[in-house]
Parts: C-alpha cells; sequence; structure tokens
C-alpha cells in the first residue's frame, strides 16, 4: 500500500526513540514508511527523497535528528508537503536539536514537537490528513477518548492509595 | 466564504505579531478568521471554539501566546483539528512560551513554529490545506520560487557591493 | 471528613513526587484530597473539578505537572481558590515545567514552588489555611522550630566528624 | 485600618515595578502596607518585620526583589505567613530572581509568581485573604469575569480589524 | 584574481555583520569574494556552490546564517574545503544559531567562531591560508603585533585617567 | 603611595564599568592601580604583570573582562595573590564571561561577583585586605551602617508615597 | 587553635562536597572549624554566627549551599569578613545556586567559586590569609609548583600512550 | 616523522575524549603528536609550546578543555598557527566549556567544534591541511564518501525493519 508518512531519521540510533511514531502510525493503519537518511553525510539522497515524495504520494513527512538537527529542516526547503521535526536528545538535554529545529527563517516553517516526542508526532501527522479524511478523523476522536478512559481509570485506582493516609 | 483556517491569539497585543500570518493566508486566497480568546481569561469561550471548529468547517488552527502560553495546548486537547502553536516574544526572549508550547505530554501534540514565526505558522497552515488540495500545493511551489528568485536577485546586487573592495 | 487541600497530579506517574505532599498534611491532619486529571487529555474533568471546588469547600488546591505543565495554570483560570503549582521534572531538568507554571499572564496568578518541591507545596497550602486558622500557625511554628533542632543536632554531629583533622 | 497585606521590597527602585500590586489591592479594598527593606544592607529590621508580621496582624506578605534575591526567602524563614515572592528583572532577563526565589529548600516555601508580575502578586494575596472570606471571595470572582468581559470586547473589535483583508 | 576565501551569507541582512570579514580580508590582500545564498531558500544554489568551490580554487569558506543555522552544515556536508561558521545574533541573543552551527554530527565538522564574530573569520580563514604560505603568516603576525601596540598605548592613555583619583 | 590593589581590565572599553571599584577604594582610601591588559592580545604584560604584583606590594587583583573572559584566570595561574574576576556584560546577557571567570579547574580558584558587579568587586578587595587590617574593616563597619541609614531613609520616604492610596 | 577560616554547609548534606576543603586547609595548616546552619531553618543560629565570626578571630568564611543558595549572601550581609561561597550542585545542573550566590545586589559582595569547587574555596581562603602572611604565601607556591610537576608527569605518561599509533 | 598536528590537552582526564581524533589522524596518516598542558597549571609551558610550534612544523593545533576552558584561547593569543577547541564536557552539560572556548575576542579566534566532538576536530585539522595538499583532500572525500555507504547501507537494514509493522 502506497506510504502517505514518511518517518525519515538522521541517523539508525534513532530509532528507539522513533519506534513509537510507527507504532502510532500502524495502529491507526496509516500506511508509513521509515528511513534513515543523514543532511549532512547523504545530502544526495536528501534531495532526491525531498523532491520525490509529494510526486510519490507521501503527504506527510517526519523528520527526526539531534544536535544541530538539520534533517527536518532540509527536507522542507525542497518540498512543499508538510515536514514534522522531532527533536532527539542527544548533548544540552536536547535543547540544541530543539532550537535547530523550531527556528526557521520566514519561508520555510518545520512543525516542531517537544524533545524526543515521537507519539506526538505521529499523532499530529495523522491528524494533517485527518483534514480531509472523516474515517480517520473519527479514529483520531475515538483515541482521546481511549485516553481519557486510561486517566480517569487511574484516578479511580488513586483513589485507593489516598486510603492509607489517616485524613482526607 | 467559510473559513479553513482560525487564527487564534492568546490577547489582541499579539496582533501586530499575527498581521503576518493574516496577509500570507490573504494572498495564498486561503479563507480565515481571526480572533483573540485568552486560554486563562476566557476558558469557555476557547472550549466552545474548539469543540466547535471541526463542525465549523475549520481545518487548521494557528494558536498564538507568549509566557506560559498554554493557549495552543489546550485548545489541542479539545479538537482533532491540527493546532498550530506560534510561541510570541513576551519575556525571557520568548523562551518560556517556546517551551510551554512545544513540551506537549505524549497524546496532544503542538505543531510549533519559531519565536514570533507568524508568516512560517500560515505557509505551515497552507502546506496542510495543500496536502489534499493540489492547485493550492502549486501556489506553495509558485512561493518558494519567488522566495528564490528574490534572493538570487538580492545576490546579484551583493555582487556590485564587493568591488569596492581592492581584492576579490 | 471535608478535604479543604485537593492535590491533583497531570499524571499517576507524579505520584512519586507528589507522596511528600500527601504525608506533610497528613501529619499536619489538614483533610485533603488526591486526583489525577490531564489538562490535555481530561479537560472537560478538569473544569469540572476547578468550577465545583470552591463550592466543595476546597480552600486551596496544589497541582502538579511536568513538561508543558498546563494545569496549574488551566485551573487558576477557572477558579479563584489560590493554586499552588509544582512543577515536575520529566525533561530540561524540570525548567520547562517551572517557565511554563510560573510565567502565568496577568489576571491569573499561581503559587509557583521549585522543582519536584511537593514537601513546599504542603507547606504553603497549611500556611494559607493557617492565615485564618490560629491552632494551625502553632502547629506550623513547631514544625519550624523541629526542623531547627534537627539542624542543630546534625551540626552538634558534625563537630565530632571534624576532629579527624588535624587543626581546627 | 490594619493592614492584612504587607508589601516589602528589596529596593525602593523596585517600586514601579509593584506599583500594579498596590493598586489592585487598593481596589479590591484590601488594607496593606508597603515598605522597602533589604535582606542584605538592612537584615535586623527585616528580622524584626518578619517575627511581628503575624501578631501585628499581618495574613500575607508580598516580596519583591531581583538579582540574587533573598528577600523573599529570608522573611519566609522567620514567620509562618505565606510569603509570596516577585522576582524582579534586573539583569540575566528576571531568570537570576526567578530562580533564587522559586528554588527554596525543603521546609521553607515561597510563593513565586511570574518576573515582574507585580498585579499577579496582588491577585493570589487577595485569593488567599479569601479562602476565609466569602466577601472577598465573590471581588475576586466578579474581577475575573470583568477581566472576561473585556477579552470578549476586544475581540469584537479585531472582528472589524480583520475585514481589511479580502478573504475570511 | 582568483578568489581564496568564499564568504556567504544566509541572507543579504546579515551584510553589515559580515562587512568586517570582507575588510580584514581586503586589508591583508586575501583574494575573495562574498554572495547571499539560503541554505532553505536556494538549496541546489548551495549545492552548486559547495560542489563547485574546490574545484574554483576556493580554499577556505566563511558561512554565516542567523537562528536555526543550517548554512555552514549544509555546505560542509558537501565539500572537504574547510568551512567557518559564524552564528548571525537574529533572536535568542543568538544561542539559537551558535548551537545549530557548532553542534554538527561525527563526520562534519564546522569551524565556528563567536556570536557576529565576523573579523574573527576572517583571520582564521587568513591562518588557515598561512599555514601553507609563509608571507601571509608573516603579516598575521605583524597585524597580532600592531593589535598590542594598539592596547598598550590605550593603557598609558589609561595611566592619564588615573590621577582624577586622589591615592593610587 | 604603593598600590595595594590593581584593578585590570581586559580592553579600555571595560573602563566605564569598572569605574564604580575604583570610586569606592577611593573613598575608602585604599591606594590601587588601573590597568588594561589583554589575557589575548598582549600575553606577555599579563605574565610579566602576573608574576611581579605580590612583589610590588599587590595585595587583590581585580579583573575584568567580558565574552570568553580569560584574563582573571590567566592571572590567577600565575600568581598567589588572590584574584576577583567581574564578568563583563558583552554578549548572551553576561552569562559566557560569567561561566569562563567561576568555572576555574581545581588549583587556580578566581573569587567571582556578579555581572558588572564593579562595585562589589572593590568592597570584596577592601573585605580582604581588612581581614588584617582592623582601621579598614572599621572603614567598611561604617560604610555598610550609612547604605542601612540610606535604606531605612528611602523607607520613610516609601511611607508617604502609600497614602496616595485609599486604603493600607 | 583559634580557627581562622570557618566552612558553614546549608546542610549536612554537604558534607562530602565540602570535604575537599577541609582537607586542603588541613593539608596547609591553617587552622578551622566546619558547621552545618541554615539561612532558612536555623537564621538566628546562622546571625549570632555572622555577628560574632570576626571578634572570635574568624578571617575568612566559607560558605556553601545548593538551590535557592541564600546562606553565603545572608553571612556576608551581616559581617564584612569576606565570605566565600560555593554554590552546591543539587539541582538544574546547579545554575540556580551559582546565580543566587553570585548576583549580590551592589554593597555586599560574596566572592563565589565554581559548582561544587570546594577545594578551590579552600584556595582562595588560604590566598586571602597569605595577602598578610609570606609563610603561608610560600606554602602556596609550593602547591602550585607541586601541581605543576604532576602535570608536567601525566604528560610524560601521556607521551608513552602515543607510541601505540603509528604516526606522531 | 615531524608532527603536522598537536593535538593539547588541559588534563589527562580528557584522553579518553580525545582518543577519537588521535585515531582519525592516525587512520588519515597525518603526523600527529599528543600531550597535556594546562593553561593554568603550567602556564609557562603552554606559553613554551604555543611559540615553538611553527618553527617545528606544526601547521594545527588541536586545544580540548572543559569548565572555564581558557587553553585553546590561551594558546590562539600566542600563535598564528590555527587552534582548533574541542568543549570537554565536565559540567553544566559543557555550555561553560562551550561558550568560554567559541566567545573569543576580536582578534583571537579559535574554531570551535561541538562538545566532546573529538573526531570532528581532526577531520577539520585534516581539511585545513589538505588545502594546500591535494592527495589529502582526495583522502577525506574517500571517507565522506565512505560514511554515505555506511549510511545508505544501515538504512537498507532498516527497511528489514520495518516490516514488522503491518502497514508501509
Amino acid at each position: 500500500m502506497q506510504a502517505l508518512v514518511s518517518i525519515i531519521m538522521g541517523s539508525t540510533s534513532d530509532l528507539p526513540v522513533m519506534e513509537a511514531a510507527a507504532k502510532f502510525l500502524n495502529d491507526m493503519e496509516v500506511p508509513f514508511e521509515i528511513n534513515a537518511l543523514s543532511a549532512h553525510r547523504t545530502p544526495e539522497k536528501v534531495e532526491e527523497f525531498a523532491k520525490a515524495a509529494h510526486g510519490r504520494g507521501i503527504r506527510v513527512i517526519i523528520a527526526a535528528a539531534g544536535m544541530a538537527a538539520h534533517l527536518p529542516g532540509v527536507i522542507a526547503a525542497m518540498t512543499s508537503v508538510p515536514v514534522i521535526g522531532v527533536p532527539v536528545k542527544a548533548s544540552l538535554e536536547g535543547l540544541d536539536s530543539l532550537l535547530a529545529i523550531v527556528q526557521m527563517p520566514p519561508g520555510i516553517p518545520v512543525a516542531t514537537v517537544g524533545i524526543n516526542a515521537s507519539m506526538n508526532s505521529a499523532i499530529l501527522a495523522t491528524e494533517i490528513l485527518a483534514a480531509s479524511d472523516s474515517a480517520l478523523y473519527q479514529k483520531l476522536i475515538k483515541f482521546k477518548e481511549d485516553l481519557k478512559i486510561k486517566i480517569v481509570k487511574a484516578n479511580e485506582e488513586l483513589a485507593q492509595v489516598k486510603y492509607d493516609f489517616k485524613v482526607g
């Protein structure tokens, strides 16, 4: 099935971080692909990828990178497919990659999520696809409802915990 | 015409920052609306807005806020329409609003752009709409081409400047 | 017994941090309750909680959250019961949650304590209650006296340590 | 009339920042006093003040200071009256005073508000008093309602602005 | 005369910062060229430039950029000519551009100088050329000697100043 | 009269910052000298200065520098006369010079004062001299008393201000 | 023997950090004492200590504290004996305690050393005493010479290491 | 064989970080030497080294140091051989050493690489030598080609991984 979302990592060492994104897309039955491409070490591959993405049917790109994280911005410069950037924590608590991804110059935005926020990048990608796919929108609504139920249940379990205290 | 993009500001004092977003959407002929709603001062209005957005036809929300900027996250918690967050610089060079917008917990992403990056929020919104609208995608391509031409021309003017120097 | 203090956590994973708050309130015999409510995942529950709190007799709310920590501010926006915010360290050494809690806009204050400063949130809650309850005020005075005695005693023990050195 | 709130500044140069706090308390008809006392330059005055505060009827202390801002913590160490700390921006964008106020050790909390957040310190003080004064609680509710009306009105004015654009 | 050093700016708005570099190279009679090329807006031009640089006789590249400053790293990825990066201050006091330039991944170094340190980039470029050009090395030595003389002279003038004081 | 304190600046541009130090020493009648010596541009002068200081009767050195501020540490490495470091704000709000001065490796301390804290460097120098000079110690005590009187008086003036408010 | 240096810690938990200071003073045969006194939990003890220090013969005070580290500044406010501040790393990598110690207001300096820089605080204390004690000054010179010899020897051992490589 | 690159560390404890630099130079058959010299503990050795380097045939210096890292700047002040600075992470996540190395004053640049970026310092040194040695330039090109092949191969292995998911 044709991938709609393409996950790109700056290095295969980012795979443990990005697995949650793959898992979420899989759970939502959104067709996707995963590749490792370095903005610095394989620039031609990145260019080739970015320029062909829209034509191949890719509708959202998730790009993860650490340190001076150029990958998301470099891809965004060569396509008009929306690019979601995931700052990977590799040094300085991830602050370097966050700033290197989010502070893009006028003209070339990257939709940045939190440090190591792999699952959130996949949810955002799904929201973007769901903007023109109401079945997918309903799935997302259901996912958020399930999250709520989990929280409410956790709270009920917490209610038990508190009776260990004398008062309250 | 039905707005597809909704720009929300935490305060009308953010209007000067957000004008570039409105201008870009206008130039691209993307129907949009602008409102000021405070996550903290008018929470019910925010809830009402967020819950009705999808039904009213809004496909992307741009939310701008400063300081402990909760507006984008609070809206994202109540809709599955993609939310773009614009950190507005009001204190600490904008670092507080950047972190308060981008570091969302698992389950509720906000697509964060740079500090005061108003135009980029509008470009990103257009890219999201263009994921299922090829005419709009072509407009974006044209916009990026025009940007390039502007840069190339600026460089040519720069070429004149350098002859003031003896060598080079 | 009717709770006067309500401890709210963004996630049950914050429980280990917040146990010291529960323990302190318990020791001071201040009636309290603990719940997990997410500003982002269960916004309606949070709204319901915040709006009912004063009517139910809650006089102080302690709200703990990490990352883009909106919970304390979101609650403060919907009640005039004083809200104490506890930034939980989950990323960036806790700086993100500190700024997302403390830098509230004019009109909606959150009484912020230090990163992971769970016990201090409970002491502050007790001080607030003690502003109109002199018996409780005396208990607090006694608590601080006991702290002093502990420090003075520790110092006396330290006095032994130093004789391992030749001089002094 | 006996002051219930005492505003203390580290230096008279903090007065322009703290005027908004005085104004708010005045508007709410909360009896208050203002003094300048330096933790470092007049430590005995600070001690005398802190130890006498509760006996004089002070129920909340607002302490503002900049740089290595010790004043709020030093006062909190000598009373069990709740102390609200206002970090004043004097260097490093106010980050130094924020950290020097909020990161108190276990046992001695300071209820910290945002950098230069003078009005918020007064609202918080009023909320603390209102915890045992329902007339004051009603005044606060009214204040927040008025804020909302102001925001809603500003939004209506914004609605006019947008018709300058072709679309929306 | 064939340029040995190529100064590239991310935007012509960086020209005021980079003039000091041009002036220094001019003073040292090092042949150079200046161009504006954006990593994000004209990526093909950047690639073309980077790949042709060595063949055209360029021996050092100075690349200046602000915010999420990718230009120096993107060029370094496509050539083995040494690349000197100049972080330009445009937001966050220049910390974003510093980190986005200096924190390059293993394999692709950028020789980073201080924020807005335009003259230093040119001195470093000259030192690199001087590694195989002893005449140029002598010029650099002379430049540093002149700097010393200027400092020593300034100190002598300072010696006059101090007699305004009673003692010393 | 033989100088006991030597003020060294990295650049004559630091003079406006360091004047308060000179003024304080002058007021206290502590013999001093002022010089500009750059750790980087006149390293031999710095070495000569540092090695001769103790022999010439210098008992405390005050060294001020900005950015990558090496001057205080470089001097401290070549003498056992106590060196007070003054971080001068030139970029990054002075954080770079603060860290470059205070974070010295084991073996070579620099007594660091606050950013641009020129007067404090002179007070500290005087305290060091006063450790073995009781007349000077008395002068310092008097200086602090005068500071207190000034604060107390400012507070009395503040007492007038507050009567502009209805309550308090 | 009468202590000349007094080491004060905010908490006995700082003892492992401060042992290196005690060891150095011991090695240099400088009479010293160690105590734990909390600025916040035992303020009267701190005041008593600070006011009596000079009269008891203390010539330098070393004060160590973490987080919102007020101890060094609070002591400095009540004596003119030079106070050396040691920021202890307890949260935020120690940045909070560094700023809370070093950024003192005009009039009350604290001689700040690096984060956890216990030994350096003791060397600085010895340098201050040595300003009027030439025998001690000679000991310090010898200590620095021994450090050098150690480094030179370590380098010689390093020379062996490098022959594992083919070239160099 | 005469060393062309000299690696200097502030302390032998930096050796584990700097081994990757030595290994890279060895692999590229670039003659090099390694030494430990402290800017603060052996300043005369550093001066002697810096002044003799060019005459001994050293063409590039790599200087690594942590904390208030003065070594690279101190060497750069005494030679016109290009100096590459490697900030070693020892405290504050390495931010202190990064700023203390990169933020050099006008006149004395240090070519700074990333925190602990040992291999990159060696690649940069090789690029500098290759500016006048085309055989070495070809080796670098080959090294970057090998890096690319490694990345491409890793991506192919990643292609296998993704088939564990249902879709994509």
